[in-house]
């Protein structure tokens, strides 16, 4: 730990994201860990935030004042949900620090009041944190755009564990959003999502899915570029929950010296 | 071309087929073609058989006898029509020679008269006359046997061409077919043929199939064992049309120093 | 927890398989930590055996005293070191129980010393205890026989984290050794350990090997059979370090019901 | 065939490539074979150019008039060496026609001669003409500079069938390039090019190459970017060899419509 380690504050420091992003910014170099914030009502408060996850006491106990904590950091890393990651929107405008927001299912309303904030603070909001999949969109996008509908199918197959209990994963649909995006179609009305019996030839221009479950697979996406004679395969596999955490402290870095804005991981990824 | 070469007549011989079996007899040492069959109204009786597959004038013209050739045969390929198909079992048997099957669609009642026929002849009869085919069939079976369905989930996935009408192919269900075998359960009742929007939880014990279109591909298979913590995937690609002529002149060679009976790929392959 | 699970000792307790290996017992249906056992220099003696594990308490604490621990158990689970391992192999036969035996680096004389002991224990002793990685030695094996050096190229191609220090992996070779057993054929005799530059065409009948490093992978090892217009491939994927202490589990749940003897993972696969 | 399809020119058309090229033509909506051209000296001229490439007659004979040819053309496609490529880049220069060049070694000399034709013809040149290869090339450079040498690590690992002579091959070498321009590095200072034995960790910002042989094979490569806990992979299958002509089709049929100048198959694919 050195002087100019980045003083992070994790919130909803006692839940399994919590934890985990604990325990990652314990191990990356250039970062620490200043406070961990969980709600008034949580029986994790004073708490030492190492213990809950899992590292040994790092001295740093559980509280209930975000405000106080945010004054003194840099970030804070919030996998929260939608009215918290607003409420911490604001302290982290007052504070005029990094927020980084992994929160899924905001509404248009809390999105426009996190944006509202990013006039102070520096933003990074993204449904997926993984910088890997974030790429892949990317480079499914520039592959769509350059491959054309009249000699190029596009298939999106993924596999998750068996206990998921919806297909295709939010991620694949992304991911045919990208292939859309770059087709300039709309997926909704190009999509086919399933294949049985008697199908007919492929009709030209759709984007399939096809999905797999088995085992404990945290989460294989793959896009299929299909031409006459040749395949381009874009691939993401993640092995470990963390790259979620690991994505998030990339972005904090990042946006330590950023202009304060809105920002997705595709800037954090100088892709944008 | 050497005087112990195997003496092989191809029937069906100006179809697509029939000319793929004349270019890898041609290709193929240890064997040589000794004449080629078409029907008796064919437009290409008399023509030559090379000329036929591209590969320029040999010598063996189109004709509409089978019998005379096969008596001074050793083997017939054929890949031909159920009706064709038991003829010339009867005649094969007449001439005690080699007989390879790959003609699909046979009804039990044909089925029964190409077996009697193998009292005398030497027939290999197979749906699919890929080596690598039959073999992932006999690996599939072994592994769902080895892995069970407790703690091992069982997908089967498999890609073709924008033009393929069906799904899954003809071949995914043969392998699905071979898991079920393996496991001692019967497919229909177990298989999961598609998944979209909310599934639940992946049933135990469930073979999954997901297909997937595009390009000019010509056939992928695999099928995925997926355990807590690892993944088994056996995969069959095929890049050459080709496989399936190769596969019966392999199959024709093995069974020239066979006794005269019925046979499968997995006998030539050794695997039963 | 129930009366018929079966009674399980776990040796070398403190180290990182121990460790796993008591997480796993903890998971898994139909077995439960009896004793856990560390050398009795070791400063963890006296320390509740859940604790260490990161599972809290779950009241056996960690002893010296193995043959106390076998006579009122059913098996014991043995990843530790080749004078351990013998040492352990006389107590497991004195008390007649099961003997798993992950240990690796074991010589001649310590083979024969466990062997001998399997008189009276019931021993499945292996180098890799991952029930896919086994499977996949004899699938090669199986394959390798089926599809002869003529027509068909084996490549073993592995990937692994960034941190291992040697190539190809143990187990690559392990599965070439496989491939060269079904061919018939001496391994180092036969394989291409690394192509660069002018290499010629690929000498028939060799075994190629290519490794891979990057990342945190834990084990990726597939073998490649090309023939002309198709491939076979067999695959193993290890997502998680447990798979071992799984797969130790399942050795020993199936041998509770076995005669003494010297098992592999095969026989626990029902592959031999 | 249509009044405004492109009327393109096949010089070395008696060769493997020529051929190939007639047979995509003729296939390809939009273009059609106006002449086929061979040396002086050619045993070819005067016969019909669709006889050679197996098509039957086409009424399209050889002939070794290039520039009679290209003065009633819109295109010429080059596959042929150094020599008469310059001589054609100045014959289409003359003609103001597209010239499409997928002539390998040219010196830099030869390169400066056909740039400077491209003042008056629009030269396509690449060494490469699949389209699919030249999008893995950008998205390899994209990615390797998105995910920085600190936390990924890249290896390229290729397939060819079994009578190639060389190892890595020129494609992997180009997709090393291309990794190695999006990191900023020198490729020839950071590959690692042979991985066997006591090999040490992996060396941080290095490029990893692993080679398979084996079969019929025509070309598989891949690019692998390997962080903690996940993996982006990049990946090209060619199935048939016919790609580099389909590309120079349709690169033909792109430059149709440009200003004179020298392009590469990143402008057809609107990467540039």
């Amino acid at each position: 730990m050195s002087e100019t380690d980045m003083k992070l504050v994790v919130v909803g420091a006692a839940g399994r994201m919590g934890q985990t992003l604990i325990r990652i910014v314990h191990q990356t170099a250039g970062v620490r860990l200043h406070a961990a914030i969980e709600r008034s009502n949580s029986p994790f408060l004073g708490r030492d935030a190492g213990e809950l996850a899992g590292l040994g006491p790092i001295g740093v106990p559980v509280t209930d004042k975000p405000l106080e904590a945010f004054v003194e950091a840099e970030g804070v890393l919030d996998f929260t949900a939608p009215a918290a990651s607003v409420e911490f929107a604001g302290l982290a405008a007052q504070a005029r620090i990094v927020h980084i927001v992994g929160t899924t299912g905001c509404s248009a309303d809390d999105e426009a009041k996190i944006r509202a904030a990013a006039r102070h603070a520096r933003v990074v909001k993204s449904g997926n944190m993984s910088l890997g999949v974030n790429l892949l969109g990317v480079l499914t996008e520039k592959a769509a755009r350059a491959l054309g509908p009249a000699d190029w199918d596009i298939e999106v197959v993924e596999m998750h564990h068996k206990h998921k209990v919806d297909a295709p994963s939010g991620t694949a649909l992304l991911i045919g959003e990208a292939a859309a995006k770059g087709r300039g179609i709309d997926l909704a009305d190009h999509s086919v999502r399933v294949r049985d019996g008697h199908t007919g030839p492929r009709p030209q221009g759709t984007i399939g899915f096809a999905t797999l479950r088995g085992g404990s697979v945290i989460g294989e996406h793959s896009v299929i570029l299909a031409g006459e004679g040749e395949l381009v395969t874009l691939s993401h596999s993640a092995t470990d929950r963390s790259i979620f955490a690991r994505g998030a402290v990339t972005a904090a870095l990042w946006a330590r010296s950023q202009k304060p804005g809105f920002y997705s991981m595709l800037d954090v990824l100088g892709l944008n």
